[in-house]
């Protein structure tokens, strides 16, 4: 029996079936290859750039015995087009009404990267793609980064908690924005902070003022943590936020106050280059704090090097922990025993 | 024994080898998992864009149990050229004289897209990529889309007027011309055409005035009709077209009395936006006719969405019976029984 | 036990090491399918275009049973970044410090390409991205051509030398530069002077004025030549370099003189379109003398079409056995006996 219809986000996923995944996730750790999935085809769909989703999801179907192939709309596939209604006369040359149900005629699951369009919190929180995709597919749908998720990053960040053993209860987790040079995405600041919530530690999310997160996500995570006996706060307080940390995981995200006005976001975060992290940040943490981000990073804006080539770095880890969960994602998916 | 040497064209394709690929279709849509094409390999050239050729070739080899590549030249392949006696001293690299042998070594059978050049109907008509190709290979050619065919949609389209039941003999079959914003190449039409004709079935060619298919393409068909017993006739009287229809089939494409010349073309082609098709479009058909479209379709363009939503559209079931045919043909053509 | 720890140069190749290579590769050619690599995945990185490398690697791949995947920074892939200490606020947004750790605990074996930067040749020949991949690595790292070497190409051709029973000792083989329309990297002239001065044959460089190799490469070859008892010269007499050839290998290089100076690189090139092999270079060398060329090549600027239609051409059979090496590469390198 499946456990998993879709794999979208944490937030749907049940507590058992979190801790099955991660289960799961141990034992093809441990034995990496088999031929479980011989026959089975997983389709790729990347609207935006990948390096480590792709690969690791190509390798990890591989290891199991299955195959994959990967397309990218609007290189050499057609553009696509999710509204309802649409008039089609611009680029887009094909509706996910067509092509994902044409997709799972084909793969016996489908995954869908599509980062945010990022002109309105409103309509990225409604996840216009997946969501889209969703309700076209009749095969499982595994979200490879929506427009405010990231649950395979999400996944492999508890598997590496877990590894760490770092504790849910009592542990401390340090969301921290920084500096880059251009306005990113909620995805993987979301997918970790609700990540954290969920595992029952307790979170403080570290940003400049006019970086809080928005009220869709703030509820989010709130309500996470109350199923979990978690908590959150936020603050712009570096020393205050480090206090006793297990984790500092870095990210940057655009202004949400600032959200599709790329002008005025830029010149909010043009005197912040200071949020660049660096050994002195991990002062008033615990002297085995470990730092984590999902990568790429960008060395020395957003972190230096120092710290990514440290030892309190667990990033090779996390990516690591990719292949070893999303194993998990798609046996799950699959309903392989 | 293989029953092919390549796979270029229904036209090329005895009557029995058809019977044979649409039987074994039907057994690969039965029991689509087998290891028949253990370590066998399927090259993959797009020199246009695709989404469910490439898909569907890619989960059907590996269903099969075999595997394949796939290059995109002029993205990250170099260009081709094709020109025997070319000068090579512009952006193309490599000649299909070298690519063709070369490939061939490597893979067991070797599909190419090549779309048509749009330049001149004679060029398009000699097929001059897919020549090329063919005249260099030491292997099995598949044609994934060519100037003026596409044989592995038309072979899904034969067998998805099977799977409806839909007579040959007496069968009546519109392909009907569309607005579309760009100038498109004749490929779908001619095959969707030259397929009913040889099915045996009454085609009407429904298209505007200056939309006529050109002598080339007008001969092939009553060719195949006059082998079949099926009929042929143009019109542009959409009342009496639909008179009695079976199968509605969709497909827009540039004026071949303006070929070559996309002003013009445009000039023809810009009051024509009323060729979208709804289901008014049905009123004089059977009650129970069909739409089909080979997709990618631009909705509310080419088709509202009331078709293509509604219970008359076969658009998926098509693109699904692409996966069975061409699995048909990967096995004849590489000669497993 | 492994024979390899890395694939980066038949430099670095021990003399058994390469007689074992083209052992294993005769014997592949004769049983080229087996499930020698189940579950073994190999990850492709490709920083330029390609054709024969990408088909070849993943076709030997799947006959041999394993899988592979393909990056392609820069177009589905983020730009990467190699510099140490690098402040990355340009357009690379991954470093290979995190990305070839990453893909090793994917893979099992990583192939990478990346050309000549052609800025300056001490940077090139200290090979930057290759070097950088290599000290991350903690898998194998195959060289799909770097800046200067071009190892699978080289191996293919010295297999294609014993194919063709052409001597070590006592064999003539010339390495003769041609005209391109553009400046070219030095690689595949370095890598094929450097097998057939490794092979002990009598090299003799042949390329006009302005085109000697660069000291850091003469030496290279003089050294490999010392080991194996051949020799090695360069001249611009072509008579003289002909005379009593076995081989004439073609291949353009822009002028190492003029090297990070496309302008004044240009100025010297143009007048030398004669530079372009026909049948008459062929007069003074031996009546079998073949032709080799390591493809893609552009027709009629750097080779007529009767040399390379003619009898003389190994061109095709070079490609083809850059499958059969590889795969021998593959298996060492993973240790499989």
């Amino acid at each position: 029996m499946k456990l998993l219809p879709h794999f979208s986000s944490l937030v749907d996923t049940p507590d058992g079936g979190i801790q099955r995944l991660l289960a799961r996730a141990l034992e093809v750790e441990r034995n990496p290859i088999s031929e479980v999935l011989r026959g089975r085809v997983l389709g790729l769909v990347f609207l935006n750039p990948s390096l480590r989703t792709l690969s690791s999801f190509q390798a990890g179907m591989a290891q199991l015995g299955g195959s994959s192939f990967v397309l990218t709309p609007g290189q050499a596939t057609w553009g696509w087009e999710i509204r309802d209604g649409a008039v089609m006369d611009g680029i887009a040359a094909e509706h996910v009404r067509e092509a994902i149900p044409v997709l799972c005629q084909y793969a016996d699951v489908l995954g869908v990267r599509a980062f945010a369009g990022g002109r309105s919190l409103e309509e990225d929180f409604a996840e216009p793609v997946l969501s889209a995709v969703r309700s076209h597919a009749t095969k499982p749908i595994l979200n490879l980064e929506s427009a405010v998720d990231h649950p395979c990053q999400a996944l492999a960040d508890w598997k590496t908690l877990d590894d760490e053993q770092i504790p849910g209860k009592g542990g401390r987790f340090v969301l921290s924005w920084a500096y880059h040079p251009k306005p990113l995405p909620l995805a993987v600041a979301a997918a970790a902070s609700t990540m954290a919530a969920r595992r029952g530690m307790d979170l403080t999310v570290l940003r400049p003022e006019g970086y809080a997160f928005p009220p869709e996500l703030a509820q989010r995570i709130r309500s996470e943590a109350k199923k979990s006996g978690g908590s959150y706060v936020e603050t712009s307080d570096r020393r205050a936020a480090m206090d006793g940390a297990h984790v500092l995981y870095v990210k940057s995200w655009q202004s949400p106050a600032h959200y599709g006005d790329p002008t005025s976001e830029a010149a909010l975060r043009a005197p912040l280059r200071d949020w660049c992290i660096d050994e002195s940040w991990f002062r008033p943490a615990r002297p085995t704090a470990i730092f984590m981000h999902c990568l790429p990073v960008r060395r020395n804006v957003k972190v230096r090097d120092e710290v990514l080539d440290g030892p309190r770095s667990r990033v090779i880890r996390q990516a690591g922990n990719r292949l070893h969960v999303q194993k998990a994602v798609l046996l799950e998916t699959l309903g392989v025993r």
